[in-house]
């Protein structure tokens, strides 16, 4: 079977990384941006074979079409691409949350159009082509969400998609349940790197001070406004619950400081490196 | 000048790093541990000159002693040493707490003898001479804590171990203070790190959806749990109040959320992005 021709709509850093990871990996790849400077850019540095600001054109021409565009932007974009969308072209997303877009993206698909939510768990917390960059996605992991409009098929297409652009383990789950787990994953994460920012004295010179814990625990401090606040109230409640889960765990660890109970922290301290090495084998 | 003569006593991750770091900068160094086995590895790795499990004939013939071990057991080792500290030396810890543990460590130091308190904000997850290594010590920052029985000439010795070493800022605290910060800045993230992977579903399979913020944020969730312990405790006002502060902010995020405000979490985002590029420059 020869390989699908991509158009990637939106060359931020996950749209750009896919366009060259794509490329890469010998698929013809066309671009869509809202600005000529950013076609031009991905042009010179090989990530399309080519691409403009008129989606249309493109996607006329494609097997598959990954709107790479923030959550909300999606169902509307597609409806304005809905004439041009041959039948039997698979549409994805690469949005980090799924129940709240699914049912309306899925009512904006054209008839014989398929669609498979993705969700590539790799970004970079600059925004924009001049961060995007292949490398980020080797090894990742990649969910895929398969919707009510997709078939075995259009799956596979994604799957093998993911793979040729060098994602590590390809999992399948509901909307429902990417949610839930996205919610501890990713967001919540985020939300503990803000907070712990936020938490610094004003005055202190804390960049004397901090090593690569803190380091590493606040470079998603640094986090686009736009785009992180639509997620996480796409997705409140499941947000919610898991910050009361942690809040309960690090209220269970301020509980052993307050009683002075060294076996206490031991115990929660032996179950987070138990835990730990479970999820990351090195 | 000609270099100081060091002796180090503990050669895990911390000590091992700075025997290794001092040989290559052209230091005599002499290492004791526990065992002779960790003695032959220092010396296999070409880490130190010599070296036993006896330190007394070592420390007697050094200008610098660092006791790289657990703060508690600082003081009562100290009290072991000093019949054969020659006068002038200046001996040096790498204890992440310094206000519990000043006053004992001052008290066993027979006369004539300095003492530098100094942290340096570097280490790893593991434990033992088979993860010493000079490289993590690299740029890292490095916090010395004068206490009442150091002269400026000990401190200029110290610093100038530490910029020899490899590291980056120099920083000049009190004992008070460093315990202060370095409850912000290393504890803190300690204790999120292990709360977040506690608070994970023991059913999940979470492996399989996380990304590099998750992986980067629960990287030291695999910790060492007498070591911190006994840094949690040492320090458990300051860390409280830590905890206290970080858990407003969650708190804050938490609120808008619940308030559906798009604006308070934007500006939360925002006043993280701010501060965050402050810490580090890159």
């Amino acid at each position: 079977m020869s390989r699908p021709v991509v158009t990637i709509i939106g060359l931020g850093v996950v749209g750009g990384s896919y366009a060259g990871a794509l490329t890469e990996a010998g698929y013809k790849v066309f671009g869509v941006a809202r600005s000529d400077e950013t076609i031009a850019k991905a042009k010179q540095r090989g990530m399309i074979a080519d691409g403009g600001t008129d989606a249309a054109r493109f996607v006329s021409n494609s097997d598959v079409v990954v709107i790479a565009l923030y959550p909300g932007q999606i169902a509307p974009y597609l409806r304005t691409l809905a004439p041009y969308l041959r039948p039997g072209t698979v549409v994805s997303d690469v949005a980090g949350i799924k129940s709240t877009i699914q049912k309306e993206v899925e009512e904006a698909l054209p008839d014989g159009v398929e669609f498979v939510f993705a969700h590539p768990m790799a970004g970079r917390e600059k925004r924009g082509i001049d961060y995007a960059d292949p490398a980020v996605l080797k090894g990742a992991n990649f969910i895929l969400v398969p919707g009510a409009k997709a078939s075995q098929s259009a799956l596979d297409t994604m799957r093998k998609l993911a793979e040729d652009m060098g994602f590590g383990r390809v999992a399948e789950v509901s909307a429902k349940r990417h949610d839930e787990i996205i919610a501890f994953v990713s967001q919540l994460p985020h939300a503990i790197a803000v907070a712990l920012v936020n938490s610094d004295e004003e005055s202190a010179e804390t960049e004397k001070f901090i090593g690569d814990s803190f380091r590493d625990l606040t470079r998603i401090a640094s986090i686009n406004e736009k785009l992180w606040s639509e997620l996480f109230l796409c997705n409140r409640d499941n947000l919610i619950r898991s910050i009361d889960d942690f809040e309960r765990q690090l209220g269970a660890i301020k509980t052993a400081l307050q009683q002075d109970d060294k076996d206490a922290l031991e115990a929660l301290f032996r179950s987070s490196s138990e835990r730990r090495s479970r999820y990351v084998k090195k």
